[in-house]
């Protein structure tokens, strides 16, 4: 079968793998149906996460089950599945306590020792902790299944840190970042209930999605222009405030546009933001929550909501290839956004 | 009067300045009965902050009400007064939240200002958003007043790094630093129902201080030892880590054994901590929360604990001395702390 292997900075290709097969009895092999590229792909492919030749990418995607362990319970051959982004056994301390991204027996998806997701096909370990079946009614409505996908990740991950941030109903939430992540968190704010949704960021095409999403107030500036602005709009800082990149940049400007007291909910990948502005989150007490999102345990409750009509994190999504058409859809990303 | 005044690095005198006399309606004068030599009021004293000579020193402090201003109502002439250590209008939107720390008229004692609480008397700006009226019946009990006396500042300050990192009923509470704040964050993880408290800390007297407080476990090692000694007690971390120092070697520890998904709850005046091991953060969801803790918001109910006879920071003051022994003690505390 065909799957994406980092070869280099700048190489990845599309290779000749072997087939996957079943090795534990909890596994699962699944045929990807749908997959994405996330923007932390592009930390690797730009040659600034340490990858090796070999290495499988990919850790959102959907698929059908084609078969399953001896063990497995909770998925079976046809069912329709979908994946967070990392996997879990489901019942160790961790995950019990729903962070599924700290399971004792998890992993992530791709590198040395597992399949990746951007593949025809992958062997899913501990499946019944992992998977979520999707209900085969939506296997007929393309445009339905295009809804579910973010949920794989990029909609969970802007719902952490929304929570993380503390978004309340009536609260005022900034969200720091117009990506995928970002646009997701003006989602999530909304669905919690805040009254002021302000989106920091710069593409003109992702501002709109931002305010189709429940943007109330949109932010163009950048560094101190763009503190100042959310300071004095706010009269004194956001009541939660989502960090969506990672970038030593937008988690500066996530502290310092952050009511006293407030929250900020970090879930960008940190790439440079180990040096905070400590003084700031002393002084004004304000709390750092967030991390890597542990979408497993969010998965259900957005999936009901995107199934009832509730949400719909699609637009995010703005290109579509197949597998052929990978390397191009790379490309112009990356060069659509030379700041990251 | 006489009171304390920076003059230089290792240069503190007891001067003689001008009687305080009300300034503003919400004034009150107070005659200092009682005052603390905090371990912050060491980095000033080693030259470690940045202090500028005439600055007055001290912020934990009782007293004896002598005149008010026209607008004062909630404290009286003659009445016993508690301070925390910062003052607060008490009815801005922070101190509503009880964030008195972040009042929009409050401020710091001490520096160029405001007088300091290491002194014969000293005017309170905004007292009725700062002062706590302590009973009179207690003004015969020098013993109780001692135990009163922390909850200026470090037993509050304990009791918020308890409250920041999560300590709750069976909790697993770890603190670093065994300074008076360290102390009083055993008493406070006590009083929030943690059933395993380790205390990580070095000097003997001190730690016999935290087994009679309630630590339930004690790790003398440090660095890389104690954060072993840690993670393998209690299999993974603990729940809820007390940061009761400020320097990066505490915070770097804080951080390495707290569980995933717990809490670091800090509140160590940040000096060198900024460069954070944020990896970890990330990848296991830990919290962080903290700052400068708003003692105000505690004052009154740890107060009626301690009149209750349900908590007793006392141990933590080990030496009494009158203004002229301030030096003293002082370079006693200094040669007792290299480290630090």
């Amino acid at each position: 079968m065909r799957a994406t292997v980092y070869h280099n900075k700048f190489d990845v290709r599309i290779d000749q793998v072997p087939d996957p097969q079943i090795k534990e009895p909890t596994d699962a092999i699944i045929r990807v149906t749908h997959a994405c590229i996330c923007g932390s792909d592009l930390w690797p492919y730009r040659g600034l996460d340490q990858y090796q030749e070999g290495w499988r990418l990919g850790h959102e995607f959907m698929g059908i089950v084609e078969e399953v362990g001896k063990e497995v319970k909770t998925v079976k051959k046809g069912d329709r599945v979908i994946s967070p982004f990392t996997f879990s056994d489901g019942s160790c301390e961790f995950c019990h306590k729903g962070l599924y991204t700290s399971c004792i027996h998890g992993g992530f998806w791709g590198g040395a020792n597992n399949d990746g997701g951007q593949a025809e096909a992958m062997r899913v370990p501990l499946a019944d902790g992992t998977l979520v079946v999707v209900p085969p009614e939506t296997s007929n409505d393309e445009k339905l299944l295009k809804s579910i996908l973010p949920l794989t990740d990029v909609m969970g991950t802007g719902h952490h840190a929304a929570v993380a941030a503390g978004v309340r109903q009536g609260s005022t939430a900034a969200i720091v970042g117009d990506g995928a992540v970002g646009l997701c968190g003006v989602l999530a704010a909304k669905r919690l209930g805040a009254s002021r949704i302000i989106m920091l960021g710069h593409q003109p095409e992702r501002l709109k999605i931002a305010k189709e999403f429940g943007a109330t107030d949109i932010v163009e500036a950048r560094g101190d222009d763009a503190v100042k602005q959310v300071q004095e709009m706010t009269k004194g800082g956001a009541d939660a405030t989502l960090e969506c990149v990672g970038t030593k940049a937008a988690m500066d400007m996530a502290i310092d546009i952050t009511r006293p007291g407030g929250g900020v909910g970090y879930v960008g990948a940190p790439h440079g933001s180990e040096q905070l502005n400590f003084s700031r989150l002393f002084l004004h007490n304000i709390s750092m929550r967030g991390g890597i999102a542990p979408v497993r345990a969010y998965l259900p409750v957005l999936l009901k909501d995107v199934l009832a009509g509730k949400l719909d994190p699609a637009p995010v999504l703005n290109m579509t290839v197949d597998l052929e058409g990978y390397l191009l859809a790379m490309l112009l990303w990356i060069s659509a956004r030379p700041s990251r």
